[in-house]
């Protein structure tokens, strides 16, 4: 059930068998498997996960070519919330190694918030991603086109960028690269450096033999209607014309309330077993937040597979199930 | 395009970036990944994927869980013929490793049939498994049953059986091992032998520690109606009645085609990498076939998987794509 202030006392005292922070697409996956496991989940989300700001999934097996993320969150919460699964949108700030527990302190409400705490026997750490986006002085002109035709991930929506005249927005030379793989798709790549940052000759030479332009000036604003960014506009009043945007500035990783807990990153991401086991023997990582790649489809499928390994895990310890009476009445 | 017997000739010539062994959930996603990286793709199905058979998948994100297999077969296959892949209806025979491609013999039509040669640069193995069904005197009997309330996948239906009275249906004493952790669904548990094969007494012993009945009698017919088992007639016309069944009988594997190259398995599956490459380079195996978990949603995220590493292969060697216009025209 969707849990809110009101009746969180009644939970207070239950021990979760696993509980899932974040409502993305690998959580809300993971959460579906869980309640049909029979064990009792408990997914936390603070809203907004990477998917919701898709406007179209278009390589999502099952779903036409056009669905919108939320579409996609918005069937999971249903899904899960049908299998009686407890849903409670809060933030999760921090995680304690009790031993056989594990203690999830969050924070529930933006405005005169309250605080709480669960108990749960698995953690599944579904958080995510999101991307940086460019510090504009209007960042209301970004968000009017970010996840429609400015774009944040290559392997999605690549092809939708075609023989388009992209330009490619970098916070560093480095994150600059990703124009190279985008050449696959079209030959027409400007490179962005909004005046942020130096491209050294190296790297500039290859962006000259690949045909690509170098544009150092400060962003203005991003141009378009109804979110169809058609071009940027530069400090100077000069006009750069655009069929489509590329982001590539890095990610935050959604996963500070596990700093008090030894586990093993690769970079920024959760290193994972093929079950998506962290290295602590009780918390699993599925989604953007693991090694591997960044995708709904594989977000969807790891959150299954963490799922069964908890089910795994339980049912080797127990043996047998509580009384279903037992554990619907928790 | 649909390829057809008469549209045949025109693509014998063309050497396909990646051919798709197999058009179910594995095969459809990477295919549809494969034409989103722009690459030549040619799916050649057999028909009746596995999932073919699911009456209701419960399980899968994005989808209401009463969604049939089928309608994700043909939503995913809608959407790879819209992206202006390959497809064929047809049986991969052999494939012969000739260096820098793989040549792949197939037969096309049944009555009558045709042979036709394809080359591509990789192939991707998903054609995957089909459970073995108990072989009664009737086998449309078995046929009327199986997939609706006569499970074979304890993951997926495990859920739907909590509490009822289910029979399990095995081949041999080890495959009747399911029924423990069905176990952790319900406790009411007959076991069959359909009198083929010796229950050993320590299993003997164990199965009555659980409190399932063991049941050593040739099966006559499963009873019910509306694709509703209600039970089993037994060869001397006493009537077991259940809610249920799961079928643990294995699988046949769909893997023949590769017994000309020599590919790591474990047991029947072939042995992969994280992105689901088997121990031939250019050989990939994806969904049931491959070792992991059979589960829908794993198969489509292995299919994507196996596709993007196809493109970051291709490209790598190619640096830059073939125009466009060539791709389409090809």
């Amino acid at each position: 059930m969707q849990l809110t202030k009101k009746t969180l006392a009644q939970h207070a005292d239950h021990i979760y068998d696993a509980l899932v922070v974040g409502g993305g697409a690998a959580g809300l996956s993971a959460g579906i498997y869980l309640q049909r496991y029979l064990l009792s989940t408990l997914i936390i989300d603070k809203g907004k996960a990477r998917s919701f700001w898709m406007q179209e999934l278009h390589n999502y097996l099952g779903l036409p070519p056009e669905t919108p993320g939320r579409a996609v969150l918005k069937q999971g919460k249903d899904h899960y919330l049908a299998l009686e699964g407890d849903y409670l949108n809060a933030y999760v700030e921090e995680v304690i190694d009790e031993g056989d527990t594990l203690l999830v302190k969050v924070r529930i409400g933006r405005q005169n918030p309250t605080y709480e705490v669960f108990r749960t026997r698995y953690l599944i750490a579904a958080s995510g991603i999101i991307d940086h986006l460019p510090q504009l002085a209007d960042m209301k002109n970004v968000f009017d086109y970010a996840g429609y035709n400015l774009h944040v991930c290559l392997i999605c929506d690549g092809y939708e960028m075609r023989d388009q005249r992209v330009g490619v927005f970098g916070s560093s030379a480095g994150s600059l690269e990703v124009a190279f793989p985008l050449g696959w798709f079209t030959r027409h790549i400007t490179v962005f450096t909004n005046g942020a940052f130096e491209v050294g000759a190296e790297l500039r030479d290859r962006f000259t033999q690949a045909g690509y332009t170098i544009n150092e000036q400060p962003i203005h604003q991003f141009l378009g209607e109804n979110h169809q960014m058609s071009g940027v506009e530069l400090a100077d009043g000069s006009v750069v014309e655009l069929d489509a945007g590329l982001i590539a500035m890095g990610s935050k990783y959604h996963a500070d309330y596990l700093q008090g807990i030894d586990l093993e990153y690769s970079g920024g991401n959760l290193v994972t077993d093929s079950m998506n086991r962290t290295s602590h023997p009780r918390i699993f990582a599925v989604g953007d937040l693991k090694v591997g790649m960044n995708q709904v489809i594989v977000a969807a499928s790891d959150g299954a597979l963490a799922a069964t390994q908890v089910w795994r895990d339980i049912r080797r310890q127990e043996g047998t199930r509580r009384p279903l009476a037992e554990v619907l009445a928790a």
